[in-house]
């Protein structure tokens, strides 16, 4: 996608071909910040303090810190030990781990010399990001269809998403907001309603991407988005997710469920987008998954340009307060309209058929 | 209840016996400011712009700022210019309106004296504030017995609570909370699940009064509320209300939909707290009541304390950001468990009878 009008990924090699080149999205919608990244130390606390975030994003650039460690060191011991450190950055989003075995499976091999095993890590990681964006391009056409016949009820299509599940969570494209980057392609006539999503404001992230694109949207509370489905001013949800399971339950930002409930009780159509990478064959149902609980100082203290035009960490509550801080909730499979996957659309039950079918 | 150890009202006349001193909400909980407030005008904007808000407070203010009119102008004239005006302050608590109408009922007759009228005007106001601490107290005692009820059921009581309720919403007591500090004087053992409640943060209101009751509470993201009961963290939900209609509709602060919804779904039992003055019995359901839209810029830019203790407003998006900003919602009596009413607890199709009734 773009950045000032200029085509522009997440992630990618820096002009030496190794150092890894990431934007550091805790200065966005304020600043856009490319961060240079070299180590794998680096790159796991870039995941774990969300520098980069979005389960997708977290996987391919989990599979870079790979690539950084064999480079400092291209035992398989390192290999193990990086794999080992990097997959506690964050715990909720599958693709992290994911992203880590592929890496693993790939170049275990004790047979490969240091310099092979650093050459395979740099082409798998790369095979991995561009997976990831056929995934995501895929999956956004799939979603176009779906957008075209919910259109086709006639005037503008409006979309409420909870998060940022745009191209910044991904390497491209994005997930929940491809199918309607498509649709923008396309000409529909489609306006998002851009959830802020508290405490790390993610929907700040939504409304740069979709203002970079020209596609309309407004900003809401995330208090107000059943307000909106109670109205009738919400045609289709469709968020992202960071975990679905086989049968169809769906881990997702913090908010999430809430939002599932509201949809159900108004009937609106409640989709989640989801490649592969993001959906655990490994659990029946979502009650395993780990909920990440973050610092509770997240909720407390918030960045914003001051009247200087700097960027300034104001306190909202003092300091001890007590406050509790889940990051992700589940969304039960029951709420879920369908999913958009890379193969196409498919309801909850049939969802295992499509991803976990085609793993076995 | 208190401030710093000392108790205090939100709302009483100054020592000069004419003046009325509030306390401007906007500085909390950073800033304990008492405002002097001399005229309709002033109090008007009070109303509007929120130094005061929670409905029976700015009902409570209406009938002062009444006063206010009248001793700069005692005429029949005057004081429906300043029903007029004030009652446009805020459209959804009914509050305003009643207040204004009770003040108007007991000041239009002609054959009244100018200084009679004023007179009469603070007195009226001082039977409203005080009718309006004994209505939360009574609230209190009866919501007592409800939390004792749920306490029952063993260990400690945690109440998840939306906006502020409190006693800044009210004169004294408040009214979602006036129970659970009528428990904590029991020597029950609860904890308050504090919502932050955007965009205004009314939340930490809620914190700064239970650290000043010495009430255990933690505070969560709006987003965290259907996580908490999915996980089985909350007993119960209490929250205020801005206008309850005669079949149990409930308009409150935005987002009170969304818990209602998660409360159903994981059976917590959802309770509203109604003073009668938040009773609206001229209308048959919620459908016609006016959600207010605020200014979309309370999204954007937020205040807290910077680096230095100063109060400083930072901006979270660009000036000219497209955002939506409806102040309150609709939770329908479906929803509802009950109400703890001045009366005693009951049912929505109980409710018309109790406050309906008694009117009729």
């Amino acid at each position: 996608m773009r950045v000032h009008g200029v085509p522009r990924r997440t992630i990618a090699l820096a002009a030496d071909g190794w150092a890894v080149e990431i934007i550091d999205q805790r200065h966005l919608p304020h600043r856009f910040v490319v961060e240079r990244v070299e180590t794998a130390a680096q790159m796991t606390q870039a995941i774990r303090d969300m520098h980069v975030r979005g389960a997708p994003l977290i996987g391919v650039s989990a599979a870079y810190g790979v690539c950084l460690a064999l480079r400092a060191d291209p035992s398989t011991a390192s290999l193990l030990a990086a794999c080992e450190s990097i997959g506690r950055a964050r715990p909720t989003a599958v693709n992290l781990g994911w992203a880590l075995a592929e890496m693993k499976r790939a170049l275990q091999n004790e047979a490969l010399s240091g310099p092979e095993r650093v050459e395979l890590a740099y082409r798998r990681a790369a095979e991995l990001c561009e997976a990831d964006v056929e995934a995501c391009r895929a999956l956004g056409e799939h979603g176009l269809g779906l957008l075209q016949r919910t259109t086709a009820r006639g005037g503008r299509l409006r979309v409420l998403t909870h998060c940022n599940a745009g191209w910044l969570a991904a390497v491209d494209w994005g997930t929940a907001l491809a199918p309607i980057y498509a649709a923008r392609r396309q000409g529909l006539d489609v306006e998002v309603w851009v959830e802020e999503t508290r405490p790390r404001n993610q929907g700040l992230l939504t409304a740069w991407e979709l203002e970079q694109e020209g596609v309309p949207y407004r900003l809401i509370a995330d208090n107000a988005g059943g307000h909106l489905m109670q109205r009738g001013e919400v045609d289709l949800c469709i968020v992202g997710t960071d975990r679905t399971t086989r049968n169809g339950d769906v881990a997702n930002k913090i908010g999430t469920y809430q939002k599932a409930l509201a949809a159900r009780d108004c009937e609106v159509p409640f989709w989640v987008a989801l490649p592969r990478s993001t959906f655990d064959a490994s659990l029946d149902d979502g009650r395993a998954i780990p909920i990440e609980e973050r610092d509770a100082e997240e909720l407390l203290t918030l960045t914003g340009l001051d009247q200087r035009g700097e960027l300034t960490a104001v306190r909202l509550a003092p300091p001890g307060t007590p406050a509790h801080n889940p990051a992700f909730d589940l969304t039960p499979a029951r709420l879920v309209t369908g999913f958009v996957t890379e193969l196409g659309l498919c309801s909850p039950p049939e969802l295992d058929g499509i991803y976990g079918g085609a793993r076995a």
